[in-house]
């Protein structure tokens, strides 16, 4: 027998911010699906996605999966008024989210709504109707009924295009996004329940850049509407969206946020866990797989473990570290990188691209040139702030130290974009930097920085900062003693700074640090590496390119 | 009528890491508690809080609240069967968690494992038959069905201690730890489930540090105990406490951790739910509140919001900073917070603290010193991490690159240590250093920083690093040509370092750090940073007491 005692951290962390925190409440009234894709279960999980607490009302017990619904039991009306009233006598409730409903529990919540008076909850109604595959769900006495005895306490409705014509009575012809208005506002009428958001995930629409689909929210009190633009993902696991879109704009708004920031936070949410996906379906389901709804949410006992303060040896023994450098021929970890496969494609086009060899040669457009500075200004400030995390994530202080070094640079990086825009393009003032517009290719960058940030280690991050440094350096490099730009000038100076002999040293810490990296990381999963730097070498070439195609209006 | 377009942000960010993520997934079969607490929906929102995927099994729809149950309808044996079928036929599951269980869905169960053979997932069983507060919720024909038809395939049991009385079939006193063991060792051998967790929650024990409680875990193969010691937690609020734990745990193991390492982080997330708490239950619900299980979950809109590349002002209009310098009087935030009546009487423990008397006056045990040197490097290690984290949180370059600053001080005040220990206490090489044990005092001072980066903003960030600078500087410098330890030795350099003008310098951009985090501070908050204030105090106070107290085994 062997006996040992492991203390549980006492006290638990940083009460201060938290102790018996209000959390703000949502309750869902829903079928469930035992799958755990889409229903109850899906806002539940949304709702805690979302740091809110969720109470429940079960409307119908389902056995259901991605491939099909085996079957429906409905809730006893007498039930579900019992759970509604323990819930509403017992519980604060700031919103209520209605899903998938049955025509006893319509009439059971319009009586609460109605005994409640001025003292209701806010209520965001997903008209659960058809679902995002097409099938119908619910018949027209289901739609009748929402609209009549519950739509008109509702803040906000939320039905997809299918659902709109059932609500309205009668199909329509959708030939542009004016079309779409109208259906929001005569349903505003028709419902009497002043806020519409009409999803246009059935419907695609085209333009130069592809397909995008758009959300269309109707602000009746403001006669406003806001579109919502998204990009089509190509999926068909799409499951629960619906569920997920209405419970994510209900934890919003229980959180004091407005309607249209309710929104746009559950759209991008969706849009995310759409995105990203999950893959908890046996290989024969192939379509209408589930959403990712904790594609944010941070692994306790990951955290735990990666805390300098954890010492519970007994139960976690340390790991050896396995490298990979014997995996690597010739040594060179940049080497590999910039030759692998998944990565030399962007790195070509990255280190060999136009815009620098029109700086080179004094043809690029001034203008063009003064976004690029502007745009890598604010670039720039990001690095540093993500370079910081990858200092706090550093494996030692060398490490670490290693990050505040870069930092200084950037600010060397800055200062030289400062002087840059005050002596060649006459700009004045912080004002005028704080209010530089954001492009989409820095955009789409910066949120990429941001997000390993977040979510991966510090070998992740450092390999996603590495492009900049050396893809700047070996492209101004290659093309030293080429450079016609007239000496002295704006541009001849950009490219000296990149190929000075101050660039190359930071050059080499740069390929000494991503060996480090390769001893440190699990040789297994250096693909996750090697499509973090393709990734970031196609948003650098991005970044050039968006420069190249600037077009002020 | 007015018109805007929002562009959701696309691509997603960090695609690399997640796309179509194997999302490790837990089944769970148990009752509803709709107020959210309790029952399944405790279980999808500790599932879904660990990133893993949630699916259900309802064997109960119940309608209660913390006050009481009001109403328990049982799912029908063929519709439970159902829903197991579709979820074991479509879905990939990794771990099966069990909560409260009917006659026929034991049964049910039962046949499923013994048709699944050597595919079974895992299993963790909670045989929840007597509720955290105490009352039963299950016959003994409950108790005999888990022992004969599902515990024999599961891989850990983790009953409270009335629930082992139960199945054991008899009562037994417990004096000592030990017995709680025999306990265990005699469920193991009854149940023929091999490893059990004993939950000791129901009983507290005592010792000079005041009330404590121990959760057993007996691994049958190894013949092995390992004991959890936490704090005991005074509250009342343990609703659901036990549903947790074994979701949490299905959770850990679904992620590939083994049991011990499940079990201990299964433990902690209870214990920081339960102090951390949530409040949720109408104003005279008194008793039995709900545990917070988000507590660590990052609010997406908010994330996005803080993000660089935010740039949705449609929908988010920026706020007017309000500042909270008028409430100030006098104009030193450092000042009003020192004499803040939460803070004053930490900070003057700290400051006038027995261990800087004793070391200036050259009476402390050197082996007390040289502890005090090591946690304190340790300690300053951690320092530079979070500062570098408060860097990356900074509203503007020149904040962030005062935590460089700090950075910087850190590393120099690590040298000293490093030589105060190479040089007087004959401490050789890397390996001494980072085999120095951490102690409780630091622990708890660590994990406190770490949260605050975790969670907080920038300003709460740099409120709890600054009583370090401001405390050092202040304790050392009253006693400024009182020291009496002999000139030239350790502790007469000690003193000086923090009574330097360097020193000086420093707290003095410590107090314009702060007023300017009042300048930036919603004033109507300003209580949290007092508080935070407050707690670092003594958190500094207990460091020094723990270097004081400190006796060599």
């Amino acid at each position: 027998m062997t006996y040992s005692t492991v203390s549980i951290n006492t006290p638990p962390p940083y009460l201060t911010l938290a102790c018996n925190e209000k959390l703000p409440t949502v309750l869902s009234i829903a079928g469930t699906d035992p799958s755990g894709g889409a229903g109850i279960e899906a806002d539940v999980k949304t709702i805690t996605a979302h740091r809110c607490y969720a109470m429940t009302c079960i409307t119908a017990l389902t056995a259901q999966t991605p491939v099909k619904v085996y079957n429906i039991s409905n809730t006893p009306k007498e039930v579900v008024s019992q759970i509604l009233d323990a819930n509403l006598q017992d519980m604060k409730c700031d919103v209520i989210k209605t899903g998938m409903l049955t025509a006893a529990a319509i009439e059971v919540l319009h009586e609460k709504l109605v005994q409640l008076g001025d003292k209701r909850p806010k209520l965001v109604i997903d008209p659960v109707l058809v679902a995002t595959s097409g099938s119908s769900l619910a018949g027209k006495d289901v739609a009748s009924l929402i609209t009549e005895k519950i739509a008109p306490f509702a803040d906000i409705l939320t039905p997809n295009i299918p659902e709109c014509f059932m609500l309205l009575g009668e199909k329509r012809k959708l030939n542009e996004v004016q079309d779409i208005f109208k259906v929001a506002k005569d349903l505003a009428e028709t419902t009497k329940c002043s806020n519409i958001l009409v999803k246009g995930g059935h419907i695609p629409w085209n333009d130069e850049n592809g397909k995008y689909i758009t959300d269309v929210l109707y602000l009746g009190a403001e006669q406003k509407f806001i579109t919502f633009r998204g990009n089509f993902v190509n999926t068909t696991h799409t499951h629960g969206t619906g569920c997920t879109l209405a419970s994510a704009i209900a934890s919003n708004m229980a959180r004091g946020y407005t309607l249209p920031q309710s929104v746009y936070g559950g759209i991008e949410y969706v849009q995310n866990a759409i995105a990203i996906g999950c893959d908890v379906t046996k290989k024969f389901v192939k379509d209408n797989g589930p959403i990712n709804h904790v594609y944010a949410v941070e692994i306790p006992l990951e955290k735990m473990l990666s805390d300098e303060c954890f010492t519970a040896s007994d139960v976690v023994p340390e790991e050896p570290i396995v490298n990979g450098v014997d995996k690597i021929p010739g040594g060179s970890f940049f080497e590999y990188l910039v030759n692998h496969p998944k990565v030399k494609p962007h790195w070509d086009s990255y280190v060999n691209h136009e815009f620098v060899q029109k700086v080179a040669d004094g043809t690029l457009e001034r203008k063009k040139f003064q976004f690029f500075i502007e745009q890598d200004y604010l670039y720039l400030i990001n690095y540093a702030r993500i370079s910081c995390i990858a200092g706090s994530k550093a494996p030692s202080l060398e490490d670490l130290e290693k990050e505040l070094v870069i930092v200084e640079c950037v600010r060397n990086g800055l200062s030289q974009h400062e002087k840059r825009l005050r002596e060649e393009f006459g700009v004045e003032g912080p004002n005028y930097l704080q209010n530089i517009q954001r492009g989409p290719a820095l955009r789409a960058y910066c949120r990429y920085f941001n997000d390993v940030a977040r979510r991966g280690n510090w070998q992740e991050l450092v390999i996603a900062l590495n492009p900049c440094l050396m893809g700047y350096g070996y492209a101004l490099t290659k093309i030293k003693g080429k450079v016609t730009a007239a000496e002295g000038s704006l541009y001849h100076e950009w490219c000296e700074t990149y190929s000075s002999s101050w660039c190359h040293e930071a050059m080499a810490e740069g390929e000494k640090l991503l060996n480090r990296i390769l001893e440190t990381y699990p040789p297994e999963q250096l693909d996750t590496l090697v499509t973090i730097y393709a990734e970031v070498c196609e948003l650098e070439s991005n970044f050039w390119t968006a420069a190249l195609e600037y077009d002020e209006l």
